[in-house]
């Protein structure tokens, strides 16, 4: 079976894996503070050349999401704003709102938040009948693999400071979106570790997509935005005993560049599919494969016949998307830090 | 002073204030249990012609609208859907959210839900990822004062009966909405209390804006939504002690067809008012006075020549409106159960 | 029938519902923000002697605890803490908890909170796997009718500041607390209003039973709990549309003493009651009349022989409390402001 | 260093490492769909004999208890009972309450429930002004190291039933309940898996505290409590991506009687300590060694002279219990899986 599911089935990579195996039986602190959570959050302030960030080590995408954002919006009737395809809004079973707060979602048709998307919001929101938008809610990559630009994040920032609202970046696909042929020959240059560690209040660096066998690494750069994680994380049940599990992972992650590496396989492999599938479809046009959506990381969603669906299913893990023609349906292919280049050629040859 | 700002600053109707200080010193059971309930709730069984109907009297919009949505979405990941306008996405400061349920919100142009817009909610709301749409909320009249008809209702219902939605309809300007001329004269007959009681799950009677001091009464025709409303309730602050109070105005309102009288002298008034503005635009063309959006209940919405905005306001209490030309503004004008046709012929004397 | 049910069955003091009556047709400011409002708050800040004092009015006690409480407790794992008998750990039908927010419950013998049961919480409360206690709620009089001195109050401030922990005081039936015989004869001088603006960070001057229709008055002086207070009224379903309602209610029962007037009508009417049932006991002991709790206020706990029980409810409106012996049964009589000497009279015939 | 400080600071047993090194490179379905959670569950299931259970796996124990009482808890006026000893009221940072419900604390002097305990609860929770009871939570082995024998359960089962409660177990440490010399020579016969699927409605096996690297698996037998978990656990952030993590671990740990063995060890090793200290104590009364607490289990509370407990520090790790008396410090000693008879001698020697 060739596997293009998505990117969080495998375990970890085998490094990870060996540094858990090498500290199985070590008595340490429990809850987080331990020296190996203490030597990946150092790690982490030295990546983002910002010794005073917080960093707090949580299990997966959606508990970083709700505790993070329930924990910045301070008061009850603070809200977030988000693409409407933002992964909080659509993905993690209302979390957000479970929490209380209201998600104030902007029409995209990217899946990107723009300024004036934050402009839109901000100028109804006027008194005390409405909620108060506090903080902006994007995805690098995003939900269909998209990126932000340096010049993007940039105008996001200054809408966020001319409002008052923090900037809040989900990289569950962090790994990737730094590592896209994109963003690396951006004319504006790359966002990096450290132009993150500036734009941004607070992100999180994804493990569970990138490597880890999971866990997430919440980095807080806004001092408002630090007080009580530890309690907040305690009482949403993201608080594991064995906290050291997740330092240990990220301390091995973050070393020799072993994240950004992962990050940069998945998007090498989806490129070659890419390429392939662009070349299959220039050979035979009457296949109709199409891009239903633009390419930049290792997400890539294309039209195919109809009929090629369940021949494609025998051999290939996929999901289908929800584009649909008369005659074509649409698929998600979905690279990770273990794809081969014999997974992909072995795709493109069912083509 | 002429008052066109709202239907909400007024006191009560005089008789409804009469039956407050008829009963006022009577010791009768509390929390909603006395007679006065009990007779109020039985009028409104008779005039929906649901005996099996339970009702409750809670003291205003927002109250109702999140301790009804509240305890029907009985599961915490379950959501309900709306148009973006709806007064529970806009202008109640994310009371729904509070509760930590997810509003579905669809983009709308007019201000009303349509099955379409159910469609494509329901459309990818597929698996545990997403949240649960099990509900729509209406309101009749509109935030803008529109109307529903029969037929939109009715289209709505087998919307609701395909996905298995409840349908609630916030009724806050419910007396506008039975007596407007659009209504009555409807060429799929007029949507009427009788009605209500078929096409609705559960619908709420406004009294705040049609005549009483406060108070709304809220209506649940199926039983699945019934159970445990007394506790909850209470728990969300709205079961007043002196519950009577509620009881005693709904049967004052209630009686007489007093209610609806109520209700058409607002929708009478703003007629006269909007055939004085269009007989003014058509006299003098050159001061584009111009309505924004349709008109069918008690809420004018007109372009006046901006020069003209200070000097209504020092004879007028109105709103402004977010549309503005480059020479005109929006002016919301607001009639009521108590405005006179000296305050509209006031009001047309100064176009 | 002779009424020692409760004290909320009644409508307004006359001179409370005239007041309505008389501005029932003025156009006001919605929301709370009418000059009626302004006057009773500017009145409260007098009585206070708080110039800097907030001031909020609601519809009911349960509302108000829940919206202030909530307000207060300005992160999810803040706590409040209470005697176990507290208003809201019981009566409320867990109207804190539904906000998120633990109550540190404190056994307590006769419904008061102690420094003791304050150091008992904050000894175990040491980190974050525990809520952190913010502040103490506490209602004058109690529950059970009971008081507390200017010595408690201030014992109580000394262990809050010690602890850095809020004091709210639920004043649901503050005229009666501040009128009994027990505060205004006390060696320490008794609590009036302005004690209660100097010991309290915040609490409520109860309307609903102690002469208005409905409504409490929210005080609040500590200048790190006043902010965001409207939002959070309007979230939780508390601001009426017609909050001028509440305004006209707390002007009047203000002026010229009369809330106090009337606490104290309800005080002597209860303490008539009690000497002639105390006289009845010692008259006739073979009938085993008995005190089951002090009495301060206007709330009376006695036992009486269980065959007259139903003998006295054809005649009298009142409730059975949860002691019972092989012989007696426990019931509560209460008084109000509008209880005579002529009901407590026609009472003791009875016994 | 002795570490006797708590038995969840190791990873996990090396045969459930080893499982997860063994399936580290396949593909699986993601979000506990998988084959492995499959075969756990079905071990389970039959371990239990109850092929009727639901079984869902999550991080923690916090997570575990939070997700499952506040999906069982189906209003939101529902509430649970509690000793007031019990994990979620004390150790959790209010995660129950954060979820909108109120725990109903009950003073224990053991830290065990009783059906006295749950009646008192009931007695008072009459009407709408109350929360609901709709359950009890319990913990096997308790916070202090106590086990419920069969003959307790089956009384609380009654109590459960007599008033439509839900009996809930943790089983945060439940491998060292099942096998303490106590529950197994009870002369009610011991409780067992099987027991547990007769007498709960749901419970939950521990694996962070047996052998685990993380993880609890819940197990639900009453079907009324069976509906909508997964959307549940996933909007509370506890549905982690590579569900099968926990999977092969349960599948690890149940098969070939490891999880019991693992508990038998911890408690033989605290038996040993146990039997250690008694011995020391007697030969050298002047010492003042003493047993704080009953002995059942892993966990031992002892009195040590205050002078020995630095001079313990630098060799133990273990946590000091807020027992004090003049001369003594209370210690809390907690043996494991993985402690070995050397380290228990090491300790005693240096008594």
């Amino acid at each position: 079976m060739i596997f293009l599911q998505n990117d969080y089935s495998l375990g970890a990579h085998p490094k990870v894996l060996q540094a858990l195996v090498d500290t199985n039986l070590e008595n340490t602190l429990p809850y987080g503070e331990d020296q190996y959570c203490a030597a990946a959050a150092d790690r982490i302030r030295d990546m983002i050349k910002r010794p005073d960030a917080a960093v707090h080590f949580l299990t997966g995408g959606t508990q970083t999401n709700q505790t993070a954002l329930a924990a910045f919006l301070q008061r009850p009737h603070y809200s977030v704003i988000s693409a409407d395809t933002g992964h909080i809004c659509v993905h993690e079973t209302g979390a957000i709102e479970a929490t209380g707060h209201k998600i104030n979602h902007v029409a995209s048709e990217d899946g990107k938040l723009t300024p004036e998307g934050i402009e839109g919001v901000m100028f109804l929101h006027e008194d005390e009948h409405w909620v108060s938008p506090k903080g902006i809610y994007i995805s690098n990559s995003t939900e269909t693999g998209l990126i932000y630009s340096r010049t993007e994040l940039l105008a996001l920032r200054e809408a966020c400071d001319k409002h008052g609202l923090f900037m809040y970046l989900d990289g569950a696909r962090l790994a990737m979106a730094l590592t896209s042929k994109a963003n690396m020959e951006a004319a504006d240059g790359p966002v990096d570790f450290e132009f993150l560690g500036q734009v941004c209040d607070a992100f999180y660096i994804g493990g569970t997509k990138c490597g880890a066998l999971f866990g997430e690494a919440l980095v807080i750069l806004n001092d408002s935005l630090k007080s009580e994680m530890r309690p907040l994380i305690k009482q949403r049940g993201g608080m594991i005993a064995k906290g050291r599990l997740l330092g240990v992972q990220f301390d091995t992650l973050l070393a020799d560049n072993l994240y950004l590496d992962l990050g940069a396989n998945a998007n090498r492999m989806a490129r070659l599919l890419a390429d392939g599938i662009r070349a299959k479809a220039a050979a035979d046009p009457s296949k109709g494969y199409e891009f239903i959506a633009p390419f930049e990381t290792n997400m890539i969603f294309i039209l195919v016949p109809k009929e090629m669906v369940p021949q494609l299913a025998e051999k290939v893990a996929f999901e289908t998307y929800p584009v649909v023609t008369d005659t074509h349906q649409g698929i998600r292919l979905v690279t990770s830090w273990a794809t081969t280049e014999e997974e992909v050629e072995a795709f493109l040859a069912l083509l």
